[in-house]
C-alpha cells in the first residue's frame, strides 16, 4: 500500500510513525497510509521563516502573481488525472471533483490576475495618506506589510483541493511561506497536488511544505509573527484558538468552522415565478453537491407556515430523482460521505432531528452494503424555533424545512439562532421584505445572498465561494474571514501606520 | 470617605461588597473606595443588547456624531474640575492631566467630525461593488454592519479620560453600546467623567454603563455578537484571550498590551542636526510625561555604540532639570506613579535592568518620604542584545541606552527582539538607512514613526496617539487595532459580502 510521504524542510520524508489508512469510502478499500512521525516541527517552522519568507519577500507582487499561475497551470496539466483521484479517495461524483479542482485552479488565477493591481512596492498602500502636522511636511500613511513568520493552515476533508488553495494563495500572494496540514480522510487528492506543485510550479525552497498526518507539536513553537488559519468544526477550532502558545504570542487566528447555513422563502414568491424555482434548484443543489458536505451547504430552510407542505413535496420530488451510488458511475448524482466515522456522525444527526419533526425522505436506513452512504434526507421541524435545529451541523446530504410566520423580521430572528454563519440566502420580489431580512440578519453572517427574479437567470448559487467576496462568518461559524479580493491578503499582513516627512514616505522604496 | 458607584441598568448602584480603596498617589490620602458587588452581570449586558444597542442603531452615522460632539462638550464644560481630580487622583502634573483630558475630548471631536462622511445607509460600504454574473445584474458589495452585540471595555489606570473615551467613541459611532471598566487605581476621574456624560450627553439609555471595581462574572456572559477590548498587561491580555467563554463563541479580542517601544539613532545625525536634538527632547518627553506610564513610552533607546557617552551624558543632564515632586506644584515636571503596586514593580523592574548594564541616573532609593515617587532612571546596556532588555516593560519613567552597529537591518533585529510593539521611532537624514530600518521594523509595529530635519520642526511625538492613525502592535503589543479614523470601527462591525440583485442592494435601505 502506498505511504503517503510529507514534503518538509526542501524533501520529501516518507510517512512514518503512528499510520492512518485512508480508504475509498465507495468500495472502503485500503488507498494508502498516512503519518507524520519523526518530523522535527521547530525545525519546519523555521525552515518556513529563514528561507521561504524571506525568498519570497524578494518578489514582487507580480512575481508572486506569475507563481500562482504557475501553480494553476500545474495543476491544471494533471486535470484529469486529479479528477479520478478525487473520485477514488474522495467518493465525489466527476462533477463534485471538477468543483473542488477547478475552484482551486480559479482561485488561483483569480489572485494571479489580481496581483498585478498591487503595485511595486514592497507593501501595499492601505488608504490615502493624511497631514499630521500644520502642512503636509508631517505625513501619515498606513501600508500592509507582509508578517516575517509561517501560515499554518490545516484545512478540512471536504475539500482537499479548493479548500488547501484558497488559502494557500492569499498567504503566498501576500509573501508568507506556508505549511499546509489537509484533511486526513481525502489527503491523498492534496498529496498529488502538492506533489505537482513542489516539481512544477517552481515554488521557492520553504514557501510551500506539506505534512501528511498530524501536526505533532507544531502549534507549540509559533511565535508572534506566524499565523494560524484553521478550517473544520466548531469544537476543534476553539482548541486551537485556546491554545496555550497562540494565546500567549497574540497568534493571530483565522477559523471558518460549523454553519447551519438557511435558506429563506419569503410569502409573496408565487410558486411559477423564476425566484421559486430558484429557491429549489438551489436548495436540493447545497443538499446533496458533494453529498452536502459544504461549509456553505444548506441545513435550514425556512418556509412560511401555510407553504410547509408544498415546498416538502416538491423538495422531496426532486430529491427522490437523484440518483447515489457510485461516483465513477456517469448517472450517479450523489456519492458517499467522505469516511466512515463521517457517516456514523450524519447518521447520529438525523436522529437527533428527527426527534424534533418528521423524515419527509431519506433516514438513517443503509442505501448500499457497502460505503459510507446516507440518502438525501428532508425533515421537516414542528417548532421552527426548536434549539435542535439551531445548534449542530450535520455535516451529510441534511435539511430541515422550519416553519415561520412569513414576517422578514421573525425570520432573521430565526435563523440568527444559529449563533453565526458563513451564508444565509433569502428569496423575494418584495424589495422592503429583502432589506428588513438583510439588515436583521447581517450581523451574523459573513455572507446576505439576496434573490429576485431579476438575477435569477444570471446568479450564482449561494452555496459557492467566490474569491471578490469575504468567505468566514461571526460566532459559531468561527469569526474568520477569508478571500475577498486583497482583504483575503491582511490576515497575512501587519497593517503599520508610517509617520514622518511626506517626501520619504512617498518615495525611494 | 466617598464610595463611587457605578451606573448599571439606567441608574447609578452605590459601592458594595469588597471594597478598595483609591489613594492620592503624592500624599497617600485616601480618597474613594469602589466595589462593584451585587450587580448582575448577565442583566446588565442584556441591558446594553436590547436597550442600547437598538437605540444607538436606530440613530445615523451622523446623529450618533453629535452624541459624540455632546460628550465632547460635556467633558469639556468641566474641564478645570476634572484637570484638579486627575492631578489629586492620578498624580499626574497639570501638563499631564491635560494631556489625558484633551485627548478624550479630542478624539471625540475627531470622530464626531468623520461622522458626516459615513454616510446615511445603515451600514457602510466597504469598497466598490462587483460584477459577479455575466452582466451587472448579479452583484456583490461588502458592507460593515454594526454588531448586536456589546462592548466590553477593560481600561487601563494610566489614561483614566483619554483611553476610555478612545475606546467608547468607536464603540458608540459604530453603534455598539458600552460597558466601562475603568482601570482601579486612578478610577475617579473615570467616574467623574462618566458621571458627566451620563448627566450632560443625552445617551440613549442602556449605550453606556461604567462599574466602577471588578468585572465579576460578565465574561461568561459574553456571547458571539459582543466584543472585548482591553488595555493592560500582556499577561491580563493573555487570560482574556483564553477565557472560555470568549474561545468557545469567538467573541472578538482588541488586546494593547505591553511594548517595549524603541527609539533608534541612525549614525549620521550630526548632534548639531535639528534631528538630533528632536531626539533627545522626544526620548526625555516620553519618559518623563506621565511618569513614564504610557504605552507608548520609549523604553529602549539605540544608539551607535561610538555615541553611547554621547547620548548618555546629553540625557542625563536633561533628565537632571526634570523637576520631580508634588504634581499640584506648577513648577513640577514629573509627579509620582499611580500607585504603590506601580511604584514596587517599577523599583523591582529597575533592579533587574541594572543587573546587566549601569545606572546612569535614577535609580530604586526614594524620592520623597510620602508619595509613589521613582526618579527618571536611565540605563546604559552593557549589551544590545541582553534577552534582559527585551522581555519585559518597566512601566514607568525608565529607559536603556542600547549599543547598536549603526546598521539599519541591524538596528530593526535588536529593536524587534521586544516581540512586536505599538512604535518604534528612528532618527536618519539618510533616506536609504530610514527606508531599510523601516522596511524590517514595519512587520513587528503597529506604528513606525521616522524623523528627520525636515519633519523636526512640525512633528508631533512619536508617543502621542493620533485618531487619524492605527494605535496597536503585534505580538507582545497584543495584536490588537484601536483607532486609524474609520478604521477603529471595524472592530466594532461584521463585514458583511452581500450578492443579489444590483438595484436592489444599491437603493432602498
Amino acid at each position: 500500500m502506498e505511504r503517503l510521504s510529507s514534503y518538509v524542510l526542501g524533501r520529501w520524508q516518507p510517512a512514518a510513525g503512528d499510520l492512518t489508512t485512508l480508504v475509498d469510502p465507495t468500495s472502503e478499500a485500503e488507498l494508502a497510509a498516512v503519518g507524520s512521525g519523526g518530523i522535527d516541527f521547530r525545525a519546519v517552522l523555521d525552515f518556513a521563516r529563514t528561507r521561504g519568507g524571506p525568498a519570497l519577500r524578494r518578489m514582487t507582487f507580480a512575481e508572486r502573481g506569475k507563481l500562482l499561475a504557475a501553480m494553476a497551470g500545474a495543476i491544471h496539466g494533471r486535470r484529469d488525472e486529479l479528477i479520478e483521484i478525487s473520485i477514488r479517495s474522495g467518493g465525489t461524483t466527476r462533477g463534485d471533483a471538477k468543483f473542488d479542482i477547478d475552484g482551486a485552479i480559479g482561485t488561483l488565477t483569480y489572485y494571479a490576475g489580481l496581483a498585478d493591481k498591487l503595485g511595486t512596492k514592497p507593501w501595499m498602500l492601505d488608504g490615502a495618506g493624511v497631514q499630521l502636522g500644520r502642512t503636509p511636511r508631517f505625513w501619515g500613511q498606513h501600508v500592509l506589510v507582509p508578517r516575517s513568520g509561517v501560515a499554518v493552515h490545516v484545512n478540512a476533508f471536504n475539500f482537499p483541493a479548493w479548500g488547501m488553495m484558497e488559502k494557500a494563495t492569499c498567504a503566498l500572494l501576500a509573501g508568507v511561506p506556508v505549511l499546509e496540514k489537509p484533511g486526513t480522510p481525502t489527503a491523498l487528492l492534496a498529496w498529488h497536488i502538492a506533489q505537482t506543485l513542489v516539481e512544477k510550479a517552481g515554488l521557492p525552497e520553504g514557501a510551500y511544505q506539506i505534512v501528511v498526518g498530524s501536526l505533532g507539536d507544531a502549534l507549540d513553537h509559533l511565535g508572534p509573527q506566524d499565523v494560524l488559519a484553521f478550517t473544520g468544526s466548531s469544537a476543534t477550532g476553539a482548541k486551537l484558538r485556546g491554545h496555550a502558545q497562540v494565546v500567549r504570542h497574540s497568534v493571530r487566528v483565522n477559523i471558518e468552522a460549523d454553519s447551519l447555513n438557511a435558506a429563506v422563502l419569503a410569502p409573496d414568491v408565487d410558486p411559477s415565478s423564476e425566484t421559486f424555482g430558484l429557491f429549489l434548484n438551489n436548495v436540493v443543489l447545497d443538499m446533496t453537491q458533494k453529498t452536502g458536505q459544504k461549509c456553505t451547504a444548506v441545513r435550514r430552510i425556512l418556509v412560511p407556515s401555510d407553504r410547509v407542505e408544498q415546498v416538502r413535496d416538491e423538495l422531496v420530488a426532486q430529491l427522490a430523482r437523484i440518483v447515489v451510488g457510485d461516483p465513477a458511475d456517469k448517472n450517479t448524482r450523489m456519492g458517499p460521505l467522505a469516511s466512515r466515522s463521517q457517516m456514523e456522525e450524519v447518521r447520529a444527526g438525523i436522529e437527533r432531528l428527527a426527534k424534533a419533526g418528521t423524515i419527509a425522505c431519506g433516514g438513517t436506513q443503509p442505501v448500499r452494503a457497502k460505503g459510507f452512504f446516507v440518502a438525501p434526507t428532508l425533515i421537516v421541524a414542528r417548532d421552527g424555533r426548536d434549539p435542535t435545529f439551531h445548534r449542530e451541523e450535520v455535516f451529510g446530504p441534511v435539511a430541515v424545512v422550519l416553519p415561520y410566520s412569513g414576517d422578514a423580521q421573525q425570520a432573521a430572528e430565526i435563523v440568527n439562532l444559529g449563533g453565526g454563519g458563513l451564508v444565509c440566502s433569502a428569496y423575494s420580489n418584495d424589495a422592503a421584505w429583502s432589506h428588513a431580512f438583510a439588515l436583521a440578519a447581517a450581523p451574523w453572517h459573513g455572507r446576505v445572498w439576496l434573490a429576485n427574479d431579476k438575477m435569477a437567470e444570471q446568479s450564482l448559487p449561494p452555496g459557492m465561494v467566490l474569491p471578490q467576496m469575504v468567505h468566514g462568518g461571526p460566532g459559531r461559524a468561527g469569526g474568520g474571514e477569508e478571500l475577498g479580493a486583497e482583504r483575503g491578503l491582511a490576515f497575512y499582513q501587519q497593517r503599520t501606520a508610517l509617520q514622518g516627512f511626506q517626501g520619504q514616505l512617498q518615495s525611494g522604496w
